[in-house]
């Protein structure tokens, strides 16, 4: 997997795609953006990656966006590694749902904090939509708690590329106003992914 | 594929995965929902989907949610019907990159209009979302017309799922507001899906 390069940047979900591409052993470059000068706007990156976020990984065909497209490209590009379970079409669906309601569910209800300019321009609008922040994480909370029945894992005894991404977007809810004391099931799966070498080695690189 | 029952209802997302059922030539029973009763509400409903949305796929394993989760799903379970390049991870990844792309950012931004109350309480911040519905779709269109070139299909010669879930997700630009005049990739891609008989016969079924 040579001529792959990560694009990503701190507090993002392109974590999870650089967890991931550790955990497979994978050879790869990491590029690190600083969106504090707003560098995932900039021209260059812009060209590469229009819609203007991470992750964005570069392979030898082309550039990919989007975790869940991500996490199972390098699934699939590393099989060895057992990061999927490919050719199980019930349990990989199992792993893409998680994935897709993390996408379009937790992660968008999360970026009404922060980024609510790209659904309403009135920054009252935006503040009430702040407002319901906690609400709408608290609710994907339940909603991940009982997934994670019986775990340890999200498909059960088996890691796979999803529980770095949980991981991620379950990191969110603290800062988000949940009230975590109420989701032993999510400490105790957070404090599983973060004892793994590929997430320690990851939080070490992006520095 | 017996003793499949697709959850869907007329006007969602669902019809996706509706069309890529047809299309595989699975055997499945389809259960209407009446969301103007809020059938998708009920408790018989919500036991067994607790997300209380369209659609749901139930299988022998269990019960399936998430759009791109069933459409891969649906693809590899029927690989006779060649819906999806499996053994190409590369392709694979572009495909699932366009069904997260409509999951997380045209199907948000879409609901946007309608399903404010899910992001702000405020009937006045909802009124400020939806006024900038028809911007942020007519932006994904500028991003998914860019996608279509060469076509004819979204992965290019071959017909996948997702472009049963692009032509449906295309499908509320009109009604948004966008221009479809400045969009004829788009338009020529919807009057290639809707030509297709897996399309006509879904739309028939839902009356």
């Amino acid at each position: 997997m040579a001529h792959h390069i990560l694009y990503t940047a701190r507090g993002t979900c392109a974590l999870a795609t650089h967890i991931a591409l550790l955990e497979a052993g994978a050879e790869f470059e990491l590029r690190p953006l600083d969106f504090n000068s707003a560098e995932q706007r900039s021209p260059a990156y812009l060209a590469l990656n229009p819609k203007g976020r991470v992750p964005a990984l570069v392979t030898p065909q082309g550039v990919l966006t989007e975790t869940p497209a991500l996490l199972l490209y390098v699934a699939q590009t590393h099989p060895a590694a057992g990061l999927a379970p490919l050719d199980d079409a019930f349990l990989l669906a199992r792993m893409q749902e998680l994935q897709s309601y993390i996408a379009s569910t937790v992660h968008v209800a999360h970026a009404h904090k922060h980024r609510g300019a790209r659904w309403a321009d009135d920054p009252a609008a935006q503040d009430c939509m702040r407002a319901k922040v906690t609400q709408n994480m608290t609710d994907c909370a339940v909603l991940l708690e009982a997934w994670l029945e019986p775990g340890p894992w999200v498909l059960g005894e088996r890691y796979c590329v999803a529980d770095a991404y949980l991981y991620v977007a379950a990191g969110w809810m603290d800062g988000d106003g949940v009230d975590m004391q109420r989701f032993p099931q999510l400490r105790a799966h957070q404090a599983r992914v973060m004892a793994r070498q590929s997430t320690q080695v990851a939080l070490a690189q992006l520095g």
